[in-house]
């Protein structure tokens, strides 16, 4: 065995409203708190998901590989222990893999013999799921094939699902891949699983040196910086399609555990508790789900087979078999967000103004975490005041550095840029008038 | 016949939480803009009944009879073409109604032989029933009795209400009411509707003289100002047991139209049409019923038979038989009113920050009618900063006048009082700390 580092590379992609109201375009499904954190508390499918690979792969390196929406809110989430590779556009998951590989290799200076593995941010599985990657590594550090991916046991003939066909042929022990069948009928998916077809987890292992070549052939031969600058102009191709269907060895592991898509209210609310979660009152209630993120209660009254959730974009009421109909329901509300988790903490819009269907003056609640700032800029056709609720902030701009207590407040005109910090945590809230 | 004015007075009292959570502790049943007013805009029963009222009383004084906390609602709902008397203690009927005639007697110079009449004003009902209180009044004008009632033609043998029996005897034509028989139970209501009784309505008619010769026996020989002064410690006694039953002629008049409670969602819901109220998106809904005060969306998939009512106090989703549950549920929600109408406006909660349950700090948004004022008062243990949103307020203190336009603010202390006006509509935004 050749001497090598391990390196993990987090996909984080996705955005959409099938959460709505808990999830919109920038709050996609992995930032959600809703999971049970087995200590009484809550936790999101990214922290989730951190913490069973950090139990398995406790010093190596971690990437996330996301796209800049949603950079503040993995640092929010998971601190700044993880290193997150900014896609400058949205391309596809073979341009995503490549830039973090890139990153690695350039900047880590990371070996070409060092091991990378790379998993999607939004899965929700046991822990023996990283147990399996971990055995992907092995595979990989042996050897077995150029490339290694995770071969899920089907548990339905799903037509949603790409299935892997192993052969009789073994790479170091490990099964080798004939052929791949994307999305085939029921009937195809249950002859493929009765050949012993597995899923495909999307879950690759390889080591860096034979990804940098593919991406010297196929992107050119760019330093991370080069490649960030013409990210934008890089075809948009999945790994499946540029690297998996060209490979000319690739080995299997299995998994046989859970293995869940909480993508829709419908599979979330099997994992939320029947307690639910945020304020609420409930009466002669049967199955019904209530998560509530607002600060004022939901009270249900002889409910049966709901989800009821509640956030400041909005409320959905929705038998639990039929939210798979939220999403176009939902696409054509063309409201903003009203609350975004950021690197510094978060903001909650609590009124907005609408006039001839235009925001004409928004207010917002800004709790500002500990030793952190954030910078307030006023562009063309804004004006700001911003009162200071609870803490102290220091106020820094081009007319000097002034510090705001609790009641105080700053206007701030178009065009000026502060910057606002504070040492324990604070709360301010930030009235703007958008001119038009 | 004596020559003689006509004067109404509309009880408005009750506060609850039945119809949770647009109802609360000020914002009663009657003030909810909840019900077609056939011109394609919606309006409350206060201003229904108002309306329906004036079709048969044009031009007679009209006098509302209720606490100090709705005021300022009926004000911002009927203007100030009526005359508000207000209880300066909660009693019953007969000292409302005492006061209230001690107004018309000693305020407004009112004969004795003029008719009174006294409706409740969160009566639903067609224009058919002011026809029948027009009939009360004529009653009373030909002194068919000392007293005239309204007798409701019962639909169900209901244990919830009065019976009246009429006897073979009249007075100027109308009949004359024998007994009454308060809530009696199902079989015995069945057997009083087969010998012809009816439901007392609780609307009355008699001459302003009659009564105030009880209110002199009965509370004392009174100035209006006496009375208000003296009013906390009159006894608590209906108008029914003060008066009605110790009455030695009563007449009635009876009505057979539709005469509905809109009391609880149960019954509200169905005079509410099938489109529902505010913002919603609804798919594959059955029998639902969504009235949404939020400026946010609810959307309701597939739900079959439910209420669902949305404020800024919170969200109710209930089987639309079963809400009946509510009132014992939303009575431990300790929460005060989020929303509040006065005579210059309305104040809305936006933020509420608790610390050990108790609020820390409050955002408020005021929307300020065009040239009307309030006084913002800033108590011990409070501090506020106000910040004007729209339009232009004019500030009075000790310390003088000074207009703040759009983005301006002005900071309050403790013991500190402002009048704030405005010319045009206005805009403004209050913090408030509590300081304990």
């Amino acid at each position: 065995m050749r001497c090598m580092n391990t390196h993990v590379i987090l996909l984080s992609g996705g955005s959409g409203k099938r959460l709505w109201p808990l999830s919109n375009d920038i709050r996609s499904k992995q930032f959600l708190s809703l999971l049970d954190d087995g200590e009484g508390g809550l936790e999101s499918m990214l922290q989730r998901v951190y913490r069973q690979l950090r139990t398995q792969f406790p010093e190596e390196r971690v990437v996330l590989a996301t796209g800049a929406a949603q950079k503040e809110q993995i640092v929010a989430q998971l601190g700044v222990a993880v290193d997150i590779v900014c896609e400058p556009a949205r391309r596809d998951t073979f341009p995503a893999i490549a830039l973090s590989s890139t990153f690695l290799a350039d900047i880590c200076k990371a070996s070409p013999d060092d091991v990378v593995l790379v998993l999607p941010v939004d899965v929700y599985a046991d822990q023996g799921y990283f147990s399996v990657v971990k055995q992907m590594r092995d595979a990989v550090a042996d050897d077995a094939a150029e490339l290694v991916l995770m071969g899920i046991a089907p548990t339905t003939p799903s037509d949603r699902f790409g299935y892997m066909v192993p052969s009789a042929k073994k790479g170091k022990g490990y099964p080798i891949i004939e052929r791949f069948v994307e999305k085939p009928s029921e009937d195809v998916a249950r002859k493929l699983i009765s050949d012993g077809a597995l899923w495909n987890g999307g879950v690759f292992g390889f080591r860096l040196g034979y990804l940098m070549d593919i991406v010297d052939t196929q992107i050119g031969k760019f330093s991370y910086g080069e490649l960030l600058d013409t990210y934008a102009t890089v075809g948009k191709i999945s790994f499946d399609y540029a690297v998996v269907e060209r490979a000319s060895s690739i080995a299997m592991v299995r998994y046989e555990g859970m293995w869940r898509d909480l993508g829709t209210w419908e599979t979330l609310s099997e994992e939320i508790g029947s307690g639910g979660i945020g304020g609420q009152t409930r009466f002669q209630t049967e199955n019904t789900i209530v998560v509530n993120e607002l600060d004022v209660p939901v009270v249900a009254i002889g409910t049966k087979d709901l989800i009821i959730a509640a956030s400041a974009d909005g409320i959905l009421v929705s038998d639990r078999t039929r939210s798979g109909s939220l999403k176009p329901l939902v696409d054509t509300i063309g409201d903003t967000p009203r609350f975004i988790q950021y690197s510094w903490g978060s903001c909650r819009v609590v009124d907005r103004k609408l006039v001839h269907g235009k925001v004409e003056q928004e207010t917002r609640i800004l709790d500002i975490g500990a030793s952190r700032e954030l910078v307030s800029i006023c562009t063309d056709g804004e004006e700001k005041t911003l009162i200071c609720l609870e803490g102290e902030l220091v106020v820094t701009g081009e007319d000097g550095v002034f510090p705001i207590k609790i009641g105080g407040s700053i206007r701030q005109s178009a065009g000026k840029e502060y910057r606002l910090s504070c040492t324990g945590a604070a709360r301010a809230l930030e009235v703007i008038w958008f001119i038009y």
